[in-house]
């Protein structure tokens, strides 16, 4: 079974990425299929449960536990979400199709099947340009997305601390590290995907 | 003008990788090069010049600067032979031919020129098999070989932290990072050099 994980900045382009590689490899694909397959086991709203999942708030988990198990709400729903998620991407891996999935730490989850672990990151103006661009309000303000773009990779950092001994976004802890500043995302599907291939035939061996 | 530097952690098989790349895509190609026009340009013997700016004397160079001239008689040198290396890779790019080049912080020198900035790096064990092997000395120990990767890493990471606002193996600071951590060299090459290609063509738009 062959699984690319695909990491990515906010606003860096990282999930049109993996859906590319995954059209090009004939791969299957999740991201927000994750957010629903967890609504369908909880009946709580998709909505809630990625702002939950966004939402930062189990920031301190990693330091906390052990320590005392009063948790704000917030934190309490968002460890259930992310047990919830945790279960879903194993399951997933269970069926044995090959896979690609973006975010959720699944880079970490997924370790045992020696995953292809993509991160992709591009500098801040990049970033605020594309946001701009994907939510179709131009009169948005810089300062406006700079402050989400920062929450979310913030929260991104923060639940892939839970899990890992490696930081979200250290480039140990990937294959391949892509820097999409100033570039169209379409050329570069094809070549992430030509590492992923050389990586799992070097596996297969 | 395409230029592409690499960037690599020592043992990580990076100039293999930039040998390979100048080979496929019929560049020039500048590494021991440059030590050579160094002691030619100052009659200094290669080894010495070699040595020196591996020694990591001038660690402390970028905080003492401005404030003494009282350096050890190393980073005096160090810092001299700097300046001449400074000197001939900019002369190289004067030049106009396209060129592969590895190491020597060539990635902030030649800025202005927007070249295609690699990074390659691999974990420790790796890193250590790559030197015994390289070394032709299979009972060296692991402890010797790890010292002396960090100390060089270490050198690198001082030299280009004088002349540059990103940090040596930062990966906002290149285009592409690269992993060889467990696979051959020699697939790798024509994969660097597509991502390159692409960031080529897009930067001639």
């Amino acid at each position: 079974m062959r699984i690319i994980t695909i990491s990515r900045e906010f606003g860096s382009g990282g999930r049109e990425i993996g859906k590319r590689i995954a059209d090009i490899l004939q791969m299957d694909y999740y991201d927000r299929e994750i957010l629903t397959a967890i609504s369908e086991k909880t009946s709580l709203d998709e909505k809630y449960i990625e702002a939950t999942l966004n939402s930062g708030l189990f920031r301190n988990f990693n330091i906390s536990f052990g320590r005392t198990f009063a948790y704000p709400t917030g934190n309490a729903d968002a460890l259930a979400l992310l047990t919830h998620q945790h279960q879903i991407i194993k399951s997933i891996a269970e069926k044995g199709n090959d896979f690609v999935i973006v975010g959720r730490s699944a880079d970490v989850i997924l370790e045992e099947y020696r995953p292809f672990n993509v991160f992709v990151y591009a500098d801040m103006a990049d970033r605020i340009r594309r946001c701009r661009e994907r939510s179709g309000d131009k009169d948005v303000k810089d300062s406006y997305l700079k402050r989400e773009i920062k929450r979310i990779d913030k929260s991104r950092r923060d639940s892939h601390a839970i899990i890992s001994g490696y930081n979200w976004g250290d480039k140990m802890g990937y294959h391949l590290c892509v820097n999409t500043t100033g570039l169209e995302i379409k050329p570069l599907a094809p070549l992430v995907a030509s590492f992923a291939e050389n990586y799992f035939k070097s596996m297969s061996k």
